[in-house]
């Protein structure tokens, strides 16, 4: 596995490789990579001759009073994990690598932010889209993986994918979960032992909402029955419980198509999301 | 040459011959074809196996009461000039094509857009930047070619590929000059008899500004001395005279690197445009 920290060199190595008709499989990551991570890199194993790993904590997505400094890094590890996992090119660029100057272009996300974890995070996707549309700029892969963890990340990487006219592929790979169904996240620790009995109760409330779906219940009538079950946990509080169209993101009381039923819980230590999609 | 009016007949052609090794050149256009167009297809010709000329009249860039409705389309004409010219694709698709539904994206230009012809425009540079990067996106030439007599433009394309860490190369094209110097324009037609003759001056006046300013001359002299001869033409007015560094174009009394020194002058029925680089 090669280890490459400039945009230059990047392009130089996978000149040569896509010369030779290699297909490439990208995933953008933040580092600190965990099983759900893992399960993307397979996914783009399976499918590619070369299998590109991005590890930046991008400043940009992070809002003021965020995590940014904080954020969990590891690069030897990551690099370790990248590596068993059969990984051709690690790469971590410099905060001034991947912003050197002042930015001349800004772009806004104007569809899918106003809802979900976007209502609290004000400018977040911003920057993620800015991130993304750089990286794919610099690696311009065949395909990009993203976890469908992070349902309104992908939600929003795939529109901006449409509305710019890009031919990359974005795939949502599945939330990896434990036996019992919570959602795998590096935030579970924080979870207290009573309320990691009860937080299983997110995916089971979800799963129940979404049969109640099939059978011809309302967005109204979906939000009030997941809402009612998530407060009998008294454990700590909904921040959000939507049911919105997918990837579109929009509320509308008749549902048809493809849609998200999605939570965000907060336990003592720990703000844990999840969602499901539904076919209607 | 193949007249491809969908994006995706455009993709899979490109991506055949692109396995093949053949390198693109494009040339983004409104269409309405002239001397200027043809050398950049001409470059392009020399430089690339395969040439791509899109004709696309972007509404996004026109602003209101702009000319939308009624600038030129002669897609006929243009596809002579360009079949003749030795283009391999004409690639001419429709409005709906190009946006097809609302974005969930925007790009604002937010570096040189307040100075020259955006000052007067807002928004248009906005759409520019839109419309070529999704052009390029689904072209995802070698080498994109434009005219350098739309300065500022290729100014904000230049940034723009570096801010978003593109990897096609933009190529400025020198501005087509008629023997006594005016800058080529479907619009010196407008011009009546005295102006025509008077109309030189515009470039005359900037070639001295440009050796004064290599001599010394500061920022405030040599808009001074642009203003100063031009009034004496006493035939329409200045809409403005500006001293900017280029790509960057802000404004700084200390003169260095590459300085653009650039005109715009209104006659009866013709606003033109003309510019000239000096490097210090």
């Amino acid at each position: 596995m090669k280890v490459i920290k400039t945009i230059d060199s990047l392009r130089r190595d996978l000149q040569l490789r896509k010369a030779d008709g290699h297909s490439v499989g990208f995933v953008p990551t933040m580092g600190a990579l965990h099983e759900g991570h893992l399960s993307l890199i397979h996914q783009a194993r399976d499918n590619h001759e070369v299998v590109v790993v991005s590890v930046f904590v991008n400043p940009l997505q992070f809002g003021e009073g965020e995590d940014f400094e904080s954020y969990p890094r590891d690069i030897e590890r990551d690099q370790q994990l990248c590596e068993e996992a059969g990984v051709d090119i690690l790469f971590y660029p410099s905060v001034e690598e991947m912003y050197p100057r002042e930015a001349s272009v800004e772009i806004r996300v104007v569809q899918g932010v106003d809802v979900l974890c976007g209502e609290s995070r004000p400018g977040h996707f911003d920057g993620v889209v800015t991130v993304v549309l750089k990286l794919l700029h610099m690696v311009e892969p065949n395909a990009a993986y993203f976890g469908q963890k992070d349902a309104q990340q992908v939600a929003v990487i795939k529109q901006m994918v449409q509305t710019l006219s890009m031919s990359v592929q974005i795939i949502a790979c599945p939330t990896v979960r434990e036996e019992d169904g919570l959602a795998k996240s590096s935030r579970n620790v924080n979870l207290n032992t009573r309320e990691r009995e009860l937080a299983p109760a997110l995916y089971s409330t979800l799963i129940k909402a979404g049969e109640l779906a099939k059978s011809g219940s309302s967005r109204t009538e979906l939000m009030e029955y997941v809402a009612k079950n998530l407060d009998q946990l008294e454990l700590g509080t909904i921040d959000y419980v939507d049911v919105l169209t997918y990837p579109e993101l929009v509320a509308s009381e008749q549902l048809s198509g493809t849609v998200i039923i999605a939570v965000a819980y907060q336990f003592s230590r720990a703000r844990l999301i999840d969602h499901i999609l539904v076919e209607l």
